[in-house]
């Protein structure tokens, strides 16, 4: 499957153009500057699992199509609230997903998982019920030897700077071990505060304490609990953050009077919040993080819209993140109206927002980015992170938009293995588009030679200030 | 016009793949798991009318565009509700088509119509003022024979499987015909209630009472207006059907306790609802539908999202169907996540979702097909089942759901004589599509050539276990 | 820049079929039935100002993503309310722009200007810093020529006639001075009323004064009011207006009973409305355009969906107009039912509809349109003025609404020099997208053929009774 032409145009004449612009971007390293990729993968640097493990098991975009089709979790190794025994057999599962690959004919988890296999295990042998044993087995023999630990695929990915997520009460050990040991690969941190700014988040009132005791302030008081918000800030920045994360259920911002918003914290702390208090709060906390940003530099990254786990039934046995949240309509033009309207015309500020609601690129994302000096789009996220969704995204975005409002490409993954072929698989169709705007006469090809590399490496370098 | 490369891509490789393709597809039987078409039609097996009654008349697509031309419904032979008269004569009908035949460029009523001219009765001068009436001339010799009678042609369509609609109280004698007098095509009818389940359905009342006379069942108790629909559904399972179908307003389900659950019914059974009641009826039965199908088998359609009857002066002189249906933004998440919590986890289950809302392709309804075992997306509908319509429809939803939380083409026409085009337009869309994938590398050409007579004939046949 | 096959589709038998398509509608007249030009440019027909005054400072479509990159606008040579000087140096303008020239790749921006230096100045070397200065000179040479005064470019661009578009109490003088002073160039006003039809207006209740005053009517009853409104249509009618055009935050419409209306009226015309009665009163007010459009045969453009001023902060400083107008989710099936319900059945009535809302185009406005006899779609507008926005507008609505339901290409454009570019743009979009419908051999080359001056010349000039 992997073939040179992947994902480029049919148009002969075109395709040669891509191949050609894709030539400037495939080699570059890589910038990661979003993700969830476990930091102590690579602090402890140890083996990996075994095969379905590392690639099954976790992988809710693999899991839930699997599902979708009558394959239990259970089946699937995923782990139990209840602590109730669940598959453990690797080969098993790894059957599985062999007996059911027709399923994932023409996704991306199969160009990702195709593109890993022959790239970076150098299997090349379709995946078939006949063929799963042998392929696990030589996944498992690769697996075990030292070309496989995190830090050797990591030196080999070619990734210059790695990001990962934690929220605002972690400790930040793996990035202080990373720190420490002296290994010379760039993985940073992410300030993800969701927990501590959402009075809906399970366990909000304990949170408050954590993060009082974490940082000495009074985290009841509406002061103490800024200044505390602001401390970790400190500390990520001090483990390598460059931006922050937000993932709201909706793009609200507010921008109340300082007394509206101490007495709205006063009231969502306590746990005596009215209806809509929690939104308000998260909308007002947005703005807060802005203020903050302009004050310490890290980027703001705003990514609302999931309908988070959605299924209650399967919620109940599996917990969050088993493929149960489904992206809803999201306004934008209302919702960051009073963040933008505080703070969207400083230039020195940097709000990246993504979105899972396509319908808003060409209507209310470019229009903004095209206008707001604070204000970039991030790449296609998570659902339409794929060949036919960054498509869409560049057509929707750039007539009004502009390449420049945006920042490259963020892989999202919490799959280490999968990085370079998502990355892979964002340039070629970045070149792609490129390639069409050449023999459409509408861009020459000297300067699409020139963006197919800002794409692919300077832009999210440079927006996430990596 | 019938080229043999219709519709396929204009590039030339891959328009060389797409005829590969489209060999594998091409000649397959029809499965036409959904439908409007008359079951009397069949049952009694008379030569059609005039031309006009056939082709024009009854067809909203094609009454719908030339009103929006300025010609009256009258002059189009529509039957008025007071009884006016209105125009009979099929060959001024016809010549008002012919009239206004430009109107039709580059729709899929003008493909329909020709491929049916030109494939079904061997008419390939093109339509024009001019040759109007040689052309309604040979339409009508041809229909007068009985190699145009409804049952030759059935089979000379290669139909396996012909499912029509009839309504709950529907005594189906049609259908009791057909199976009583031994004739070898296979037609079943489709459990469609939405005049027993809609409180706001003219004329309600006197269909609760019709329910009850027919069932034997008191159907003002909760208990027994459910008995009385089970009973029908058991009718109508006898008579054949496989699936139930459900157009409502929205998308909206409810999983109201029994007790709250039986307050509403007495409600609005007695035509003494609140507001908003019959909106919550209606989604509170589609869940007890999906409890039914648990027991007795019958496929879930669900297709909301039309304002019927949209201009209300047309409605008034000519009532329902008459091309003033609408469709409307619709959400699925919350709407659907009722009936989806209770039910939609059972891979026993069988619900095919439709939309009138492009925009929930990628953002709604790929990622929950994409994840509840219950769930499966119908193909593109009514004002979508295009060209166009069919290729955003898979180019939107393959990435997240896949094929196979697909159930391949429903034709969902009243228009018997443009059955075999329509199967015809469809498969030449998805092989097109297909074709892509394989050139951009995307997906194997042995597994394209698997997935063909798969979405045209395989997946309707499974999905409604026909 | 300028290739010949500029825009056309990458495959070379398309590109061949949209050439031969091309040359039907590359050299027809240029019917400009909706613009912003100024009127008194034509009636003076002096020598435009220096380059940046004309193709930059103006051009929110350019000056709002240079501001999107950090470009201020009193730099840019905007106006500031509060007189403050800003940048009045043309040249040091000029030269910001070509700083950021790269922002603008794959623009529409950038492709209506260099279409205008080139095919306008014949300048046809491309934009850099390098060049900026020589190109600025170049520019300002030939604007001082008497074949650069804008009557001799309108005669020059073949333009056959131009709407411009005054608020409802402009006088008219411009217009007045053009019929007057015999030039052949025909340039006819449009009846633009926002201005008195909108409570929510700045300064609403002195221009009820001021309408007053022009017509003799007591513009606070409810009849002197609408009198006023017609004698005011009668008198743009006079000044060769053949439409009225409606810039509403949404779609709405109403129609009230006469006692109703008038209640209404008499609330807001005292500034003492409820809330909500700005908006019912503008939906009103759509209706009853409606309503004389029928008397005096004005054509009706409705143009909703923007929220204006969106940036708070930078409309205090520069006004309106000057990019931070957002587009927003736009309903049409609820919102224009009063109105088609009153007056959508009369094909004597002509209305034009316009988004900003894309998803709309299929879901609901080309249903809507290949319904309603009154009813026509205008073209892709403003943001969605562009290559990749022409092509959705036709790939999504001509399914549906067939081609003869919508009016050809609007410019709607305040810059003078970019009438021909964007004209040519839009010749060169339908021919691509008619050249694909050939191709895929669903609509006869010589049916196309006929098409592309229909497209481009005959369905404005029928639709705007030009």
């Amino acid at each position: 499957m992997t073939d040179p032409d992947l994902l480029f145009p049919p148009d002969p004449r075109t395709r040669e153009v891509a191949r050609i612009l894709f030539a400037h971007a495939k080699d570059l390293p890589i910038i990661s500057p979003h993700g969830h990729v476990d930091p102590w993968l690579l602090a402890d640097d140890r083996a990996f699992g075994d095969p379905a493990q590392l690639l099954i098991v976790p992988d809710h975009y693999v899991t839930r199509l699997l599902y979708s089709q009558g394959v239990d979790m259970d089946a699937l190794g995923v782990t139990r609230r209840d602590g109730a025994p669940v598959q453990t057999d690797g080969r098993a599962i790894w059957r599985l997903l062999a007996e059911h690959w027709s399923v994932f004919r023409a996704t991306p988890s199969r160009l990702w998982l195709e593109l890993t296999l022959a790239e970076v295990f150098d299997i090349r042998t379709p995946l078939s019920v006949g063929t799963a044993d042998a392929i696990y087995d030589a996944l498992a023999e690769r697996l075990a030897g030292d070309a496989f630990r995190p830090r050797a695929l990591f030196e080999r990915f070619g990734i210059e700077v790695l990001a990962t997520t934690e929220s605002a009460t972690d400790d930040l050990a793996a990035h202080a071990k990373l720190a420490a040991d002296g290994w010379s690969g760039r993985v940073v941190t992410t300030f993800r505060p969701d927990d501590v700014v959402d009075p809906e988040w399970e366990g909000w009132g304990t949170r408050l304490d954590r993060l009082g005791e974490m940082t000495g302030e009074d985290t009841l008081t509406y002061r103490g609990y800024l200044a505390a918000v602001q401390a970790r800030r400190d500390a990520f920045r001090a483990a390598g953050a460059r931006s922050t994360d937000h993932g709201h259920p909706t793009a609200r911002t507010a921008d109340l009077s300082p007394a509206d918003a101490e007495a709205l914290f006063l009231r969502v702390a306590k746990g005596a919040g009215n209806p809509g208090d929690a939104d308000l709060f998260r909308g007002q906390m947005l703005t807060e993080m802005a203020r903050m940003s302009l004050d310490d530099g890290l980027v703001l990254q705003i990514h609302p819209g999931a309908w988070r786990n959605h299924n209650a039934p399967l919620f109940d046995r599996f917990g969050a993140n088993v493929g149960a949240d489904i992206p809803t309509a999201t306004d934008y033009v209302g919702a960051l109206r009073p963040l933008l309207n505080r703070f969207g015309n400083d230039p020195a500020l940097s709000i990246i927002v993504f979105t899972l609601d396509e319908s808003t690129y060409a209507r209310e994302l470019a229009p903004l980015a095209g206008h707001y000096p604070a204000l970039k789009l991030g790449p296609s996220w998570w659902f339409h992170d794929s060949p036919e969704g960054m498509m869409r995204f560049r057509e929707q975005t750039t007539e009004t938009a502009g390449f420049y409002n945006t920042v490259g490409f963020n892989d999202d993954t919490r799959a280490f293995m999968s990085i370079p072929s998502r990355h892979d698989v964002a340039r070629r169709v970045d070149c792609s588009f490129l390639a069409r705007m050449v023999v459409e006469h509408r861009l020459p090809e000297d300067e699409a030679a020139l963006l197919a590399p800002q794409l692919a490496y300077e832009f999210p370098k440079k927006a996430y200030k990596l």
